[in-house]
């Protein structure tokens, strides 16, 4: 539909009354089900609880796959099924070990945890000075003094950005790219102060890439208040050497599954509207945010169409995705199976991988006259939360199948200010995540994917 | 400003760009001095941990009083003084006991805690049946049956609202009407399920009202977990008994008074815009939300002008309100000096009472100029979080000045959804607060007390 059909059929949209009424009782129905009877919560308990962290290739991802297939079935699933796909299979291997000494000989352990994908040390571990890096342009300054060193970004986590992915986005290049730029001129290896702003010394893993011109050199990530210590140590300007010890490595790559239910549409059963999130996790966390709320989201927008005995147009997927943190295997795999079947047509795919916090909207990478219909929906969700309708994202799972098929993919974006408090840290557990926030959630996506089964997209 | 004038000048002002970009800049200084240098999260582990709980009348009120006239002094307080307020001075007595006995003999202590100004069982105890009740219908129609027995009041509050102080407004009447209720046919004493949908059994205190026809009988508050356990025995119909002892009274009215900080206006010195929370909290906890945030958000924005070299236009007054929880009286002297002083003009009282959670936006008591007036002020406070106004609300403490003087009032509407987790309840701790949360809220208030001061209201 062109841009100025579109706002002809707008504004017949706003006059057709009935109709709105039609959509708001019917998402004040999602929102009494889900408010009242959700088991969001409970089944978020049980992945973490009983399942708890479950990286690729892990007997615990396994686990995760079994009571996802399961709960999709129970929770009304017409069609349940998986996609196979060959995930990595990294092991941390021992506990990660790091300690500082100074020049007087105090020594000092320091909690550290192996950026996921990393070479460990071996089994001796590495002691060798520390050097203190705070940007890529010191360190570009400094290149000829880093052989033989283990290089300490200590790039802050700048607290002016209010969304705090920008702050993320801003910070997480010395994690995922540091650790190479380090190999580049000879450092042994990288440590690299957690993409966090919390209040503890939690330190924060995630995945980091090697450059395969340079060698695969440790790396670990190092809490907020060590790495406030070690930098005023290295401020001192006396030397500071590290021991650090790490066992990561990979195994041979293993078999992982999307796990996925679908409802059929009834007019529409080729128009695909696909909702997800991760089913892995981090190893050393419950993964209850990251993203065991989007996954229990996702299956509880399931369990409530089912319980209302809504049966949409057009066919919903809802996806329990794979290996999403070191590899993004499972949405590489949808998109390919999605790009094979020519018949089905892919309206829009959602994704909840932000944390269970509250709603406040949705990032959408679209066209222009489909987010004029998006923000044509802010009345209908605003009651419920989500009122900031911003333009792009839409999660790593989905980006495969934006790019490949150029569908539209949109994301839940929750309130963010508690996220990277735990993200990738062990304090990402189920007590971190509060019942009314994760249905919320689920209530404003279930809101928006109704939306787009009554009117197309 | 008449309406339509108003409009006019509306237009003007947007076509005004640079004095849009000189707000936008200086909202932006004051989020990122806010952000990056804020004393509000360590001045609420000062209040919480090294005074606690601060309940009316105690040595902990005392004590908050002198903390909070030295930090306004040190945060840069250009004149600092206190108004004296005789305050209730209730006190809990002793720890509140309640066992409940089936008709088998089984024994189960209850986690209860005694409302707020109620009067205590004596030594002894009250022991006798329990009947369920669940709505002030049923009160009615059972009035005969409640001669001799203890009240259990089992209203849930209703998960349905999406804004939880609705559900809050609709089940506190049970707390606060209910005591006397329950005396007026006999009973023995009153037994409350929490205003709450925590997840755990804490018990959630709070003022009561005795009418003063009837008899004052003891009352407290049972967690929901305990409740819902009760509720259950008594559905099956065979008799459960109850020990209860609690041992409130009140001491003679004590001394309190409003903390206040002030900067003068340099040009209209006699306009007044104040902000503030409350000093005191209840005894069983910290009082961190409530209203250690509040509070401590009020002397951050002071610290944060100062810290920029900000000479409001009007003079600000930063009020640390005496007694909010069981009487209120310090509102009630700041608004009967207000009417004392009739040179002064107040254009808007201001509160943060609803916790320390993340932004969305004020809630104001206005005229229908002044509230297009904040609303045409919404894009330059969007990007920090606040972008809902909606007309109502302002806060039990500047609601007297309101009520007075017809000031507009104001209250700061963070997200709702945890603040019944925790209200009145000992898990209102420091450890609930979030950092950045807290801080936004201060950027929030300060940037319209900004606006105000700038443009008048």
């Amino acid at each position: 539909m062109g841009k100025k059909l579109f706002w002809i059929a707008g504004v017949f949209f706003w006059l057709n009354l009935p109709a709105q009424t039609k959509d708001e009782t019917f998402i004040r129905k999602i929102a009494d089900e889900i408010l009242v009877n959700s088991q969001a919560y409970e089944n978020l308990r049980t992945l973490t609880k009983t399942i708890g962290g479950r990286l690729a290739g892990s007997p615990q991802m396994y686990q995760a796959e079994a009571w996802g297939y399961q709960l999709l079935q129970k929770s009304g699933s017409e069609r349940t099924f998986k996609q196979e796909c060959m995930v990595p299979h990294w092991v941390r291997g021992g506990n990660d070990q790091a300690t500082a000494t100074l020049a007087n000989g105090t020594k000092k352990a320091l909690d550290v945890l192996a950026l996921g994908n990393t070479e460990g040390t071996g089994t001796k571990g590495i002691n060798a000075p520390v050097i203190l890096i705070r940007s890529f342009e010191e360190l570009e300054a400094k290149k000829d003094q880093l052989k033989g060193k283990i290089v300490f970004y200590n790039y802050p986590f700048n607290p002016r950005f209010i969304r705090t992915f920008e702050a993320y986005g801003d910070a997480v290049k010395y994690r995922t790219r540091g650790t190479s730029l380090a190999a580049k001129y000879g450092a042994l290896a990288s440590l690299v102060r957690s993409m966090s702003h919390s209040v503890d010394n939690n330190p924060h893993t995630g995945g980091t890439r090697y450059d395969s011109a340079y060698k695969k050199i440790p790396a670990v990530a190092i809490g907020l208040k060590d790495a406030d210590w070690l930098a005023a140590e290295l401020g001192k300007g006396t030397p500071v050497s590290l021991f650090l010890k790490t066992m990561g490595h990979f195994l041979p790559d293993a078999k992982g599954h999307n796990i996925i239910g679908e409802l059929k549409g009834t007019e529409f059963p080729n128009e695909i509207i696909t909702v997800g999130g991760h089913l892995d996790s981090w190893d050393i966390c419950e993964g209850a945010h990251d993203d065991g709320a989007g996954i229990t989201q996702t299956i509880e927008i399931l369990r409530a169409y089912k319980a209302l005995g809504y049966r949409p147009k057009r066919t919903i997927r809802f996806v329990l995705f794979a290996n999403e943190e070191n590899g993004a295997r499972g949405g590489a795999r949808y998109a390919d199976e999605a790009a094979k079947n020519r018949q089905e047509k892919h309206l829009l795919a959602l994704e909840s991988d932000a944390g269970g916090f509250t709603p406040r909207g949705f990032g959408v990478t679209c066209n222009d006259a489909q987010f004029a219909q998006l923000k044509s929906w802010i009345p209908l969700l605003e009651p419920y939360g989500a009122n900031q309708f911003t333009r792009g994202g839409g999660g790593t799972d989905v980006s495969f199948i934006h790019e490949k098929l150029n569908v539209p993919m949109a994301e839940l974006l929750p309130d963010s200010q508690r996220y990277f408090d735990i993200h990738h840290a062990r304090s990402d557990v189920f007590e971190a995540v509060n019942k009314r926030e994760l249905e919320l959630g689920a209530v404003n996506l279930a809101a928006l994917i109704y939306l787009v089964d009554q009117y197309g997209f």
